[in-house]
């Protein structure tokens, strides 16, 4: 295929545009890849087109290979398929929700669980028929409340989607790992440095949920990996194992001080150092005890749960929501403290805890023998020297606490460096959530119904667009990995000659009839200095300049990422450009 | 590709849907193509998904081939946009409209005129941008009134719609004749029986607008076509030539009869036949007179237009709609005629109309030298012997009756027959109607502003998917022209013998590697009866039978349209079905 510059609808710009704050938005913009219609609604002009169809093809080609079948589903919904599920009302603002011309409620289409769970229990019944993966390659669509950074977070995105049904866990865990397989090899097709993190904390089972992160400085998300052992987690989900234990053999008894007008930590740090204890204290040595309620799916009534962290760190409440799922978290609120005495706001301590019926857990930052200034349990009092196994005992362990570099590995106890990264994919042990909804049994060899159990596989794929941009360019613009490449070759033209055009056009024809992509900058009247510099902007892997050394029977071969360049006799250029391409 | 019946994801039904009245609408539900979502909404299963796909394919093939070039917009619209042209009220109930989060408007695009006029306002400032055609292949929306007939008409549903950007009307009319001749090799290539048919009467301009229909007895189309020459047209975009002239010189004078009490053509029909005229006559005796008001293109005042049809046929309003464009009609009530005291409603005849100053025209059926029977423009009287040429003479002639079978051809006078067909594409020479709306000059050659001017095209995609099955079926199920054939083979192994099933895998592995595409129905314990039906019922092209024949050394070749059988021998099959496959 030759795209020509002079007929392609093509402008790119010199300025980046006004509303773009990461790399990739700018760069997609200037180089024409992408256009804004609204908040979050982005056009595809021909290059971002070429690219996204390489993406989704990649993808397509590998779910395929792994043995999935492709589907597609509308995007626009009737609400009773999402009220079964109870989702119509749980997305809240996120989803665009319409009415027809008969008032009847619709949805765009977030995802397709429901969708897909009702499409199978349509067409199968028997154990004989799974295991059975679908998937499709469809537009979705989220109201997000901040669209940002052009495609990366949009609200109009593709998606692969694909989901897994099996009899069994067992069935259950080789879809899973089928698709981590292709989702591995899918990433590293499209030139993405990428991480596999774990999605969900070590309580839920450890590989029921992992992500695929690609490192960028501007992702929204923030993950762990280890210095020493491949450990690697989402901030949300590292694993809240017991650390080393310490002797507090030393540890004076337990002592209750007057605290009046302490209302913050450090007020309370303060008034502790004129207390003349053994050494000065801070935050780190106080431990703050958070009060929530635990739902269990489906559950009438909650359960409280009270966790310890030290009083230096912020608790992370997708942490903890992370480490109790798949129980919700609702936050304790005045009423509640009301209905409980023994929980007295502001100066809880670990100390009469267990006593008064509540189940404590600490942060794993919460060693045992660690001694502890924390709440007295009576207004206006604090407790010092409470130590962890002497004046308290949690029933485990649970992490709360945000996430800090060095922290120790839960794995191995090296330290934890943390990341920023963008999500590009995301594969979970669903289990029988959309089942149980649905009702979905299969009859199973000895004649009764098993229930199925289902995983669910994301690749965002209107957005790896934006995260290899984000990932893989430079000062002087995107540098695309040849697989997603608008094109292998962007083969430039310079000067006013007739004979470089006519060699030029004679190179594009012969490496064209060899199956190389070629974008032809044919243009005339346009300076050599414009042409390069929209090459670099474009970003095509290779450059191939015919112009002044064709005199000298050469042309110049620049690969866009190193900068190399080499220049390459008239009749040997298009073998080599073959090698270069292929 | 093989595709093996043992696990893909299809069960096919032996009943028609309860909800199916065409073909279409049956089989691809029966043999598992489609399944229902909603009214109007669908999801495609693996086979429907690769016909879908195999028909997006050739699409893009051939339009990629003449030069157009592909972008994407989103499905989600703001408002704003729909404004500027006024299409966001005038779509009226069609439009399916949601408001975001913040309550600001959006719409699902049905056509996105709008968006490709900005588009290539936003890029191109001069005329030696031009031309340029760009395309989308994209998922649009209309919320019909009484979606039916399966995919045939959708709610939400697939179109490849593309634009022409040109500087005068030469151009337009090369990038129209770029796009019919395209869109003949893909219907061509889809195996579709199509007629071209004008759109538009010849008032505009002759082939201004044409569109592509599938004849089909289920068609909602109605279109003509000349027993004669080649002219062909929508029944509403029939020309309104004037016919032969008659000989009136013996025609008595025009008299008046009182006709009290004849409220329908027919009571008037048999007073008439009271009054001892020289013959007996009939409802094509007498010329109604329909009024309406035109308002042209952002009027604000409208005009007057009167009609004379016979009185035997009904008025078709989108045939006058069709003749008056751009205009748009209206229709006139009662207090417009009390505005017009000369109109008396019920009683208009033509005699008295260029005396009072409107605008006369005649439908073609009412020829000059026509005497009839016809309003007196009084109350409760009617006239005789009103003859065309004596008694009054139209300014002009427009089709506004019904057309009827064995109507003369416009063009060469002989018998037109009326077809039903269902519109797959349609080709339309725009102006400079959006062009208008954005102010979208490009700069001349002269350094003066251009306004350009456009065309749009569309062709149903997923349409497409069901009107070739509304075309190609027979009895037994559907029958796929192979170019959109979900495979090239269909496979069947038969009995239970290890020896069949194996010979089959190695003729399925034979033909995948040469590129024939192989359904491959390898289930085991399902009677060779059930997969025929099965392999008839889902209509690949060509059905291989691998069975008790082995033992002689043959397997058997089928063709699935014709029924014809032959047997090959097993060491030539693979080199027998790759031709007839390619």
């Amino acid at each position: 295929m030759i795209s020509r510059m002079s007929t392609l609808f093509l402008r790119t710009l010199r300025d980046d545009p006004a509303d773009a704050e990461v790399p990739s938005h700018k760069l997609l913009v200037r180089a024409g890849y992408v256009r804004r219609v609204g908040p979050g609604i982005y056009s595809w002009l021909p290059l971002g087109k070429t690219v996204l169809d390489n993406i989704a093809r990649v993808v397509k080609q590998e779910m395929d290979r792994m043995g999935a079948q492709e589907v597609q589903f509308p995007a626009l919904l009737p609400r009773e398929y999402y009220d079964s599920t109870g989702r119509w009302v749980e997305y809240g603002p996120n989803l665009f929700r319409l009415k027809d011309r008969k008032g009847a409620d619709y949805l765009l289409g977030p995802t397709h669980e429901e969708m897909f769970t009702l499409m199978v229990k349509g067409e199968y019944s028997s154990y004989k028929d799974l295991p059975v993966i679908l998937y499709q390659i469809q537009t979705k669509y989220r109201d997000e409340a901040r669209p940002r950074a052009g495609i990366l977070r949009g609200r109009e995105f593709l998606m692969k989607d694909s989901y897994s049904f099996d009899l069994d866990d067992e069935g259950l865990k080789r879809s899973y790992e089928l698709h981590r397989e292709a989702y591995i090899r899918i990433f590293t097709r499209l030139g993405l440095d990428y991480r596999i993190v774990s999605a969900m904390s070590g309580a839920m089972g450890g590989s029921a949920s992992e992500e695929f992160l690609a490192p960028a400085p501007t992702g929204e998300d923030t993950f762990v990996s280890c210095t020493n052992c491949d450990y690697a987690a989402n901030t949300e989900a590292v694993e809240g194992r017991p650390g080393a234990a310490l002797d507090a053999s030393a540890e004076p008894a337990l002592k209750v001080y007057d605290t009046p007008d302490t209302p913050t930590i450090d007020t309370l740090v303060d008034l502790f150092n004129t207390f003349g204890l053994d050494r000065t204290v801070t935050a780190a040595d106080t431990l703050k005890n958070v009060v929530v309620k635990l739902r269990a799916p489906g559950a009438d009534k909650t359960e409280v749960l009270i966790v310890g962290v030290p009083g230096d760190r912020e608790v992370d409440l997708k942490r903890l929501e992370a480490a109790v799922a798949p129980a919700e978290v609702e936050l304790f609120e005045a009423a509640d403290f009301a209905k409980h005495p023994a929980l007295v706001r502001g100066y809880i301590g670990p100390q009469a805890l267990a006593e008064a019926g509540y189940t404590y857990k600490v942060d794993p930052l919460v060693v045992p023998g660690s001694a502890w200034i924390t709440g007295a349990n009576e207004t206006g009092r604090h407790a010092a020297h409470v130590v962890y196994g002497r004046d308290f005992t949690p029933v485990g362990t649970l992490g709360a606490a945000e996430v800090r570099n060095g922290d120790a590995c839960p794995r191995c106890g090296s330290a934890l460096v943390i990341g920023r990264g963008i999500e590009i994919g995301h594969i979970f042990q669903l289990g029988r959530k959309y089942a149980d909804a649905f009702q979905f049994d299969v009859l199973g060899p000895d004649g009764k119904p098993v229930r199925i159990t289902m995983g669910s596989y994301g690749i965002g794929v209107s957005r790896a667009v934006a995260v290899i941009a984000e990932q893989k360019h430079d000062e002087l613009g995107l540098v695309w990995p040849r697989e997603v490449a608008p094109a292998d070759v962007h083969l430039v033209a310079t000067g006013k000659d007739d004979t470089v055009f006519d060699a030029a056009a004679r190179l594009a024809a012969e490496l064209d009839a060899s199956g190389v992509r070629v974008l032809f900058d044919d243009r005339r009247g346009v300076s050599p200095g414009v042409k390069f510099k929209d090459a670099e902007l474009i970003g095509v892997p290779t450059i191939v300049v015919v112009g002044k050394g064709l005199t000298e029977g050469v042309i110049e071969v620049r690969d866009r990422a190193t900068g190399e360049r080499e220049d390459v006799p008239v009749a040997e250029a298009a073998v080599r450009i073959r090698e270069l391409t292929s």
